[in-house]
């Protein structure tokens, strides 16, 4: 098994990878990405991680010069010669190469990193002890359906949360709505409804996010795609986030305040469980 | 004269400038970046640049390894081994190289890029005949203060003006507060009063801005930094803009309303000569 970096069709290590000092990507964050898990070799969602890519890619009017089926089977390529089944793979287009400059040429030619790695350790006690959250007031751009590498603001509220000793960090806007994570979205449990943010530009729509509906709905369970407050979040019977690499993630705490009984719920469980059979199911 | 790269210690050309895949400038837009600009072989407000590279920094929680005095070397060094009198330096502190994470260890080394090149050419009829601007809905983070190199949001802005023939965009806040430009700030000259943004998270405090408030304050003119609404905008007697790379430029259009009598003011072309002298006399 080896980790592998696949980059504008030449294939190596990451100790082997450079790209140039003049890549968009390095100079201003023009660029955009996903994050797709491999399971027992097989990657999850694809078709929905590359759409949203095409999605990400319109929405700053960027042309992707490949199809979805290329980008498919670079993919597929670099993760069968990695030979790992437990894996991330990390797909980033940049807007391309070029003296540094805000206009771009509308022919520059994007640059295509592909890489694949192992999937982290999970801490097993996330999801049989529950995370504590930290909320930070939101002060990200305002496209955040946009999955874009001018990421600063993620990584600030991402390592405020660590220095809390905190899984993630929720954003709330100055109104009390509460949007998603910094890199995961948030649902509340509360009076039998399952409630998360709409899927609008203040949040990227997550690929599990989809997911965790779908199986929230086969349980039978009352779901609405609605904006909440961080006071229906600090009172709500159970909170939970969710992203493609920790999948459902009970949180019972909220700053210090105590989520529900102060232990993961039934209902994240229950949805988890009706998640991983979905993903197992190979959806 | 060549154009020159300097990329932690290494000097070399563009062409043969890389970075690692696993850069967090490129991965995460976790980077700093300043833009001096040399005239006649002496960069202009070298200092202020540096002190607003470090104010980045901290902002970020990033420490730079490099005291204010190395850094000023570094570029001299630079700047002389280009041969490059008219030049624009750009340095930009990317948070390191590490495997993909939003977490960073704090211990991480930070990526100093520092390039020399020749100053673009810049169209005279900019300032004799003044420019187009285009009013764009505010939607950047609320973090702008930053020079961060998460600018996607200012790239899609700059790039949506150049498609309107416009030289840049204004953002408009919600409530009608004209913030700054996509990669200038932006004064009104009105009932003898010149108003610019304060100096707060909405704007990047401009170099250029700072000794254009100094010159206007040496010519005797009424200068407040006040917030001002695009309805005062529309109807200034003058408007213009300020960067390090075009210094102070008239604007004689927004969107379709011509500003004044649609011919670049008195008062900004008093303003960009005593910005001239300020900076002749090398402050």
């Amino acid at each position: 098994m080896q980790e592998l970096v696949y980059l504008n069709g030449w294939i190596g290590s990451f100790e082997d990878s450079f790209i140039s000092v003049n890549d968009r990507g390095y100079n201003f964050g023009d660029g955009i990405y996903e994050v797709v898990r491999v399971y027992n070799g097989v990657p999850f969602a694809v078709v929905d991680h590359l759409e949203r890519l095409e999605n990400s890619a319109a929405a700053i009017e960027m042309t992707i010069p490949w199809s979805r089926v290329q980008l498919a089977m670079f993919t597929e390529d670099l993760l069968v010669q990695s030979g790992i089944k437990e894996a991330i793979i990390y797909i980033q287009i940049s807007r391309g190469t070029a003296h540094r400059n805000h206009l771009y040429d509308p022919q520059i030619n994007p640059n295509l990193l592909i890489t694949v790695r192992q999937v982290p350790e999970i801490a097993r006690d996330m999801y049989t002890d529950g995370v504590k959250i930290i909320t930070q007031p939101e002060f990200r751009w305002q496209l955040c359906h946009i999955k874009s590498t001018s990421l600063l603001s993620s990584v600030l509220a991402k390592n405020r949360a660590a220095q809390a000793e905190a899984a993630e960090a929720v954003f709330v806007m100055e109104d009390g709505t509460v949007t998603e994570c910094s890199a995961s979205n948030i649902f509340i449990y509360s009076n039998k409804v399952l409630l998360t943010h709409p899927a609008n530009n203040r949040i990227l729509s997550g690929i599990t996010r989809k997911y965790v509906l779908q199986a929230a709905h086969s349980l039978g369970i009352n779901t609405r795609e609605e904006t909440f407050t961080s006071t229906d979040l600090l009172a709500a019977d159970e909170v939970f986030f969710t992203n493609s690499v920790t999948e459902v993630v009970p949180v019972i705490k909220v700053d210090d305040h105590i989520i529900g009984s102060g232990a993961p719920g039934p209902v994240a469980n229950q949805i988890h469980t009706g998640f991983i059979t979905l993903r197992n199911a190979g959806v």
